[in-house]
């Protein structure tokens, strides 16, 4: 029998989205996959060769980058040189709201949906109903109703990340409920599970509903139908490198397959410096699809700036456009770090 | 006696940040405030002539950008179609720990900070010794030590950037404690003097410790020394341009001492769309500053960017970089929004 050579870090717990991502790149049948308890420990864990791969959030469709993703690159103590992006995963993401079916007698959904627009706004038993407001006279409707009772909800837990994909469910069937911020999805189905009064709920998903014994109460709450997570393979540049695999393939096939992320900061006492910068990618003919900018943490109002663009990098000295406009961007930036190139796994 | 003619919306509650940089923009003596309950109120009230004026928070030195005011700016629904930036403020963020002092005998801080580093590291008793951890192996140190005892301490209540602020200091101090987001780090003042226990406990300011009887048990917990956060001051396009002094000034003055947002799409399948645009700003000498991107909200993983540059728009049809600038991204970019130039109030 074969030692499992590939051991998988990821951002737990068990039952998370990230999980969910890693088992989906990496059948347990030929990794060790190992639970970490924050996006930092799957960092370092990488850094320090405990294990061979990582898995991380980076974005998602409807909130936007991970800032804690973002910092980590960034990696203003110098831990984590040697992380590179290796691959990337997108996980379709569907929020449930899980908690406990109410034993007293059966709900009426339909006639809480039915409620009429006078309801007090901030109760947390309004439900079915938008309120309009000065800021949103004109309300859109959730696109799902709950399928059980959800009046007796008194808290919710959930990740930060969750209310903000989740806003017309909640602005509409759970308006004013007490919300608990907790580090996962799956911590908050937790929570849940181990609350005997029966008045939490969690937003989280199926499998963790499965894992923690609980009831959905309604699925598939978040606001955009297409939301979905994408989530980074982290490798350490020695190892990375090790198993390159230089597909060779001509340089169009490059730009159109595969992504590379880098990093700069620029002198911002120049003017101009920034679009100098960005303009390097632009003469190699690198399409630029996103940029991220975050505080520098050296100087107040300085920035690191994060871009992606369609291009590999490959080895020095092997020529190509990532390798020239990066010889180019060390004349016209402060300072600059590749952080990977991999394979595009985004389907339309 | 004259009536006060300008009505200031800002996000509350009563001691916010936001709070103490709007009354050191608008005098109570001249100026009508009143409090919002969140950033979209503050937009609204704006949008809708109900105040003159509004202030909310757009960055912080240490965390980056304000992800909610970004989406309001991007205004998906068409809400806040004349929403202008008018002005800036720049405040000063010295975080405090605020809660009840303890009565039993008195505590002995200096021991706590000798303890030895094989305590517990998950345990909110440790204080005053960072435990080094695989991520961490040499950690650096607090810039502050607490002036009461904190290891009564069970809960902690703020606002979700205030934890990023305060990193160094909860983890030295306060790890493990249970932590509680609020809308506001006055509202988080709020719950710890409601709590009759006395076990629970602020990140709040010091200003929120006087309006609630709450003690200052440490103060100064921010991790940066500079850390300060930039607030907006937004003002209706009609009132704006009611009120514009169109102060004549040479456009090298314009590029030092304005700056601008302004807001595009671009057409994602197009390659190099986004560097042409950006490139735009450049070609007319405008110093981009910053860029951000949120996602466009209509199709997953098209993006909306915003740049700040140096620079003022003049009125349409005076000519002017910025003016000649907007012309031409409009050639470039899918859909674009100027939204606002005002002078700057940064000083080094």
């Amino acid at each position: 029998m074969e030692a499992k050579q590939k051991v998988v870090a990821f951002l737990g717990p068990k039952a998370s989205y990230t999980h969910q991502a890693t088992t989906q790149q990496f059948p347990e049948s030929d990794c060790t996959i190992i639970c970490q308890s924050s996006i930092e420990d799957v960092f370092a864990a990488v850094q320090t060769g405990t294990a061979s791969h990582g898995v991380v959030p980076f974005e998602n469709s409807s909130n936007g980058s991970v800032v804690f993703t973002l910092d980590l690159f960034a990696d203003l103590q110098g831990r984590y040189p040697d992380i590179l992006v290796c691959g990337e995963i997108y996980l379709p993401v569907h929020h449930c709201l899980l908690g406990h079916v109410p034993s007293h007698p059966s709900p009426k959904v339909d006639q809480a949906a039915s409620r009429s627009l006078m309801s007090d706004g901030d109760s947390p038993d309004v439900s079915g109903t938008v309120t309009p407001t000065q800021a949103a006279p004109r309300p859109e409707l959730p696109r799902v109703q709950p399928s059980h009772d959800v009046k007796g909800i008194r808290k919710l837990y959930s990740h930060p990340q969750a209310w903000g994909q989740c806003k017309l469910f909640l602005s509409t069937y759970l308006k004013g409920v007490e919300r608990q911020d907790v580090s996962s999805t799956s911590k908050a189905a937790e929570h849940v599970a181990q609350d005997k009064t029966g008045t939490s709920a969690a937003i989280s998903s199926k499998i963790a509903a499965e894992l923690n014994g609980l009831s959905v109460l309604a699925e598939g709450i978040e606001d955009n139908e297409g939301n979905s997570t994408r989530f980074f393979v982290l490798r350490r540049r020695q190892e990375a490198q090790k198993s390159e695999h230089v597909n060779e393939v001509d340089e169009s096939t490059e730009m159109e397959r595969y992504k590379s992320l880098v990093m700069f900061t620029v002198n911002h006492g120049e003017p101009g410096a920034l679009a100098r910068s960005l303009e390097v990618f632009n003469k190699f003919g690198l399409n630029l699809t996103s940029i991220n900018t975050r505080p520098s943490g050296e100087t107040q109002w300085h920035y690191i700036f994060f871009v992606e663009f369609l291009g590999r990098k490959r080895p020095e000295g092997k020529g190509g456009a990532v390798n020239d406009a990066l010889n180019e961007l060390d004349q016209v930036a402060r300072s600059w770090r590749w952080l990977g190139s991999w394979e595009s796994a985004f389907k339309e």
